[in-house]
C-alpha cells in the first residue's frame, strides 16, 4: 500500500511551500492525496468515455449539496464533434479542447425557480443580483465535485472559463434560453500524459482565521512568485511589445499583464442580456 | 469489502428516481459511494477538530483548480465560541450553528487582482461583473472541494448560504476589506447523527445533451414533488396564513412560497458597497 500520508505532505509541500501535518492513522488519506496532488489534464488518450460512465459522474456531480435546495446548477454534455470543434475554433490557443472527447458546461440555471413560481402561482419578487448568484454558485459547486467524481475514476480534466469570452455565440449553439447562463466548460478524456502541480499562494494570504488578515500582502506574493518560478519558469512574458522585458518575471507581473487588457468587459451585459438583473 | 458498486447504485437511485449503471471494476468507487450518499450533518459529537487536521483539509481545497490560476477563493476559519454564538444568533432557525465546533467562511476575493496589478505598475481595466464572478465561481469551487476532503475523513458539514442574509454584519465582524465578500458558511464537526439522502431533480432537468432541453418541466417538476414526498413528506407549511394549506405540498409548493418574499433583496448593494462594480 503506498505510503498516502507521504505524498499528501509532499504534494502539498510543493503545493504551499509549507510541511503541513498528516496524521498517517486518518482515515480517506487515499481521497486527500487525490485532492492534494490535483492537476489539471491537457492530453487525452483516444479512447471514449463511455456515456453510462458520464452519466454516473454527472449524477454523482449533482448530488452535491445546493442553495436552499433549489438545485440551480445544470450540466451540458457535448460529445459531437463538429459542436466541439467549432467551439474549439473559438478558443485556438487550446488546441486540446476539440481533442478531448467530451466537453462538458457548467450552467447556471435562473429560470427553473421564477417558472415554479408562476406554475405555483406565486408572486416571485426575487428577480435580482440573489438569483443570479445562487445559480452560479450551485453550478460551480457542482463543477467541483465532477471534477473529484471524474478524477476518482481516473479520467483528467481541464476546465475551460474563456468560454465565457464568447458567451453569446456558446448560449446560441447550446440553446441556452432566459435566465440560463455558463459558469464553465470542462474537458474530459482518459489522460495521456499527466501535468505538473501547480504551486498556490501560501496559505497565510488564503487562509484565514477568525478575521480577513493577509499580513504583508507584497512581501508573499513576492515570495510565492520567486517560489513558484523555481519549480516552472514561465516561458514566454505576455505583450512585451507594451510592457518591455521583465528582467524576473513572475506569476503576479504575468497576472498583471493579464489583466491590463479589458477581459470580457461585456459579460456583465451578456449576463442581462439573457435575463437576469444584477440589482 | 462492501460492495460499492450496489451502494452507489442504492444512493443514486433514492436519489434521482434512476437506475444507474455502475461498473463494479471501475476504481475510485470508494470515493463515488461518498459522492452518491452525500448527505448534510446538523449535529455533532461534543470533539474538537484538531487545528491541523483543519489545515490540512483547508490546503487540499485550495489545490482545487482556479479561474485563470487567480486564486480568489478564500477560506476564514472561526473557532472562537463568541463569534460563533453572534453568529448564530444571527440564525436563530438554526441551532445546529454555534453547536458545531467549526465554522467556515468561503470569500470571494477579488482584492488581491487590482493590488497585484497596483504593485506591479500596471493599469486594471477589470473593475466589471468579471472580477466578482470569478472569485465567487473560484471561492465556489473551493467549498465544494473542502467538503470532498471533510466527508473523505469522516467529518460532517452543513453549508449556511444565509450568512449572506446578515452579510454587512458578518462583513464587518470578519473585517472584510473591499471586494472581499462571503459566499457561504460551512458547519464542521465530527458527526453524532447522520441525515437522509435529499432527493434531487431527475436527471432529465438538471442534465442536457449538445444542447439544453428541459423536456416537459411541469410533469417532471410534479413527478418529483411525488417521489420526494413519498420518501420524506414536509413536516410544516410555509405561511399558512397567507397561502392556505395546500391537501399536496412537494417541494414546488415550498420552493414557491420561499421565493414569495424577498430573500436578500439587499444583496447587490451589499457587493457595491464592497467595492464591486458589477457593469
Amino acid at each position: 500500500m503506498p505510503d498516502f500520508a507521504q505524498s499528501i505532505q509532499a504534494a502539498l509541500s510543493e503545493r504551499f511551500g509549507e510541511r503541513l501535518a498528516v496524521d498517517p492513522a486518518l482515515p480517506g488519506l487515499e481521497e486527500l492525496s487525490r485532492l492534494a496532488a490535483r492537476r489539471v489534464c491537457r492530453r487525452y488518450l483516444p479512447r471514449e468515455v463511455e456515456a453510462s460512465l458520464l452519466r454516473l459522474l454527472c449524477a454523482c456531480a449533482l448530488s452535491a449539496p445546493s442553495k436552499s435546495d433549489l438545485q440551480q446548477g445544470d450540466i451540458l454534455i457535448i460529445r459531437d464533434k463538429a459542436k466541439r470543434q467549432s467551439i474549439g475554433a473559438l478558443l485556438p490557443d487550446m488546441p486540446w479542447l476539440p481533442e478531448a472527447p467530451v466537453f462538458l458546461v457548467f450552467l447556471a440555471n435562473g429560470r427553473r425557480l421564477p417558472l415554479i413560481a408562476q406554475m405555483r402561482g406565486k408572486p416571485f419578487p426575487n428577480d435580482h443580483l440573489d438569483l443570479f448568484f445562487n445559480a452560479t454558485v450551485d453550478a460551480a459547486i457542482v463543477l467541483a465535485t465532477f471534477l473529484r467524481a471524474a478524477e476518482a475514476v481516473g479520467l483528467g480534466c481541464c476546465p475551460i472559463s474563456m468560454i465565457r469570452d464568447h458567451a453569446r455565440v456558446i448560449a446560441d449553439m447550446l440553446a441556452l434560453p432566459d435566465k440560463v447562463v455558463p459558469i464553465a466548460g470542462l474537458c474530459v478524456g482518459w489522460p495521456a500524459e499527466p501535468s505538473g502541480i501547480t504551486a498556490r499562494l501560501p496559505l497565510g494570504l488564503t487562509l484565514h482565521e477568525e478575521r480577513f488578515d493577509e499580513g504583508d500582502l507584497g512581501q508573499q506574493i513576492e515570495s510565492y512568485d520567486r517560489r513558484r518560478d523555481a519549480r516552472r519558469p514561465y516561458r514566454n512574458q505576455r505583450q512585451p511589445e507594451r510592457f518591455g522585458r521583465a528582467e524576473f518575471y513572475g506569476w503576479s507581473e504575468d497576472k498583471a499583464r493579464q489583466y491590463a487588457s479589458p477581459q470580457r468587459a461585456d459579460f456583465g451585459a451578456f449576463v442581462r442580456a439573457q435575463g437576469f438583473k444584477l440589482g
